[in-house]
């Protein structure tokens, strides 16, 4: 039987999503229980992998599990031998479903304390940083990133990819309270793309960086003139997409 | 010098506010710092105390210190010491100020995670209650709770107090996606009495206890008559008043 599922979790605890030698991870806590109920290794595949420190509201997932339980209970199955900051929210039969190669866009959460400093209750889930920041100046340059661009500039270097082309289909900056949270939606992500996307925000906002030079960043290809990496705990998957919708139509071009 | 300070902390990893044997408490870790300033006990009074698992976004504290460090400086000579879960928001020299005997009021906020699946994510400040909940009837019984009243039968057994009447200002009660939030504001709080409200809310919500039985559960005194306890993580102290302000003066009476 073929199994969809939706993840979610908190990964102050994990070396990252994927399975490895040194550290715990959300797949290899996932596999336990699956190797718990069948004796033997099901490999879980999701639509992608975060890093150490990174969340997921919700992350789809998909495995091949022969058993008697029905798919919709299988997360109480699970959640009663998860560690807490694991959950799976749902799960069901859908043959063929394959939960990264299916998937059309994602949008990911980065959330800043901006504060003199830093949260006592949210640390887990935001970066700190007390600097004052022009959200006008931020939204700007975000707008620059909107679109179908070469994210090289945007990309850790190291990780092995077909293209560095992407499509943003929308960076929205939110402030409330002292929370400043920037959601970017795209086709598809580089190696710690919305990190460095934020860095290069808050550079921006910091005014070390001008909001016209960014499709200036963009053109040139050179990881160097971007803005850094923000820290992992700040972001969060919160979607992935399986279907066509409205914003992926004319992504601002 | 007398110091007014607002320290703000995740309960999680504290056995509560107060300085004790047997579990770090915020008191003592912020008395640590203290120590290593001046090389003897300094108290620290706060607002109130929280119990284990309890948060604060806001606590009030007083001290006396005798120091050539500029008040203003305390919160980052405090914040280079204390663990990440606790972090001093501001400090000021406030001659006479009593954290505790100054407080008019005091809001509390309890969240509830309504999902069939607890939050991965929010597990640490969220009570996980998935049945469903009719918040009409939870707004109807929470009316009957503002003002002043007897709230024996809302308090734990145990602590010495001269008087069980307080006035609970508002009762306010917000949902927004899986998340139920009950702010409760009030003069003042017995023992667990913004838990077991919160409990008997949920009762309500549940259809166990009617709305209109609320004046009788005051009415009677007997905490057997109210719902439950609920669970010490979803509870924020998020801010102390001293002030006189608008909704004080007619309590829904």
């Amino acid at each position: 039987m073929h199994i969809k599922a939706i993840v979610s979790y908190e990964g102050t605890q994990y070396g990252g999503w994927q399975l490895q030698k040194n550290a715990p991870s959300v797949q290899g806590m996932l596999e336990k229980v699956l190797f718990s109920l069948v004796g033997r290794r099901v490999v879980v595949h999701s639509a992608g992998r975060t890093d150490a420190g990174v969340h997921a509201k919700a992350m789809p997932v998909h495995f091949d599990l022969e058993t008697s339980i029905p798919p919709e209970k299988l997360p109480y199955v699970f959640n009663t031998q998860l560690p807490k900051d694991i959950r799976m929210l749902c799960a069901e039969q859908k043959e063929g479903f394959h939960a990264q190669y299916h998937a059309k866009a994602k949008q990911y959460v980065y959330s800043i304390w901006n504060s003199t400093h830093a949260s006592a209750m949210f640390g887990r889930y935001t970066m700190h940083f007390p600097y004052s920041l022009d959200i006008d100046k931020m939204r700007a340059a975000a707008a620059h990133m909107v679109g179908q661009h070469d994210f090289s500039a945007f990309a850790a270097s190291g990780a092995q990819v077909k293209t560095t082309v992407r499509t943003v289909y929308a960076v929205e900056i939110t402030k409330k309270c002292d929370c400043i949270r920037i959601a970017v939606t795209g086709n598809g992500f580089l190696y710690n793309m919305v990190r460095i996307i934020t860095g290069t925000l808050l550079c921006v906002g910091t005014g070390r960086i001008d909001p016209a030079e960014i499709p200036n960043i963009l053109a040139s290809g050179d990881r160097a003139r971007a803005g850094f990496t923000a820290e992992p705990q700040g972001l969060v998957l919160k979607e992935v997409y399986y279907e066509d919708l409205p914003f992926m139509e004319d992504p601002g071009l």
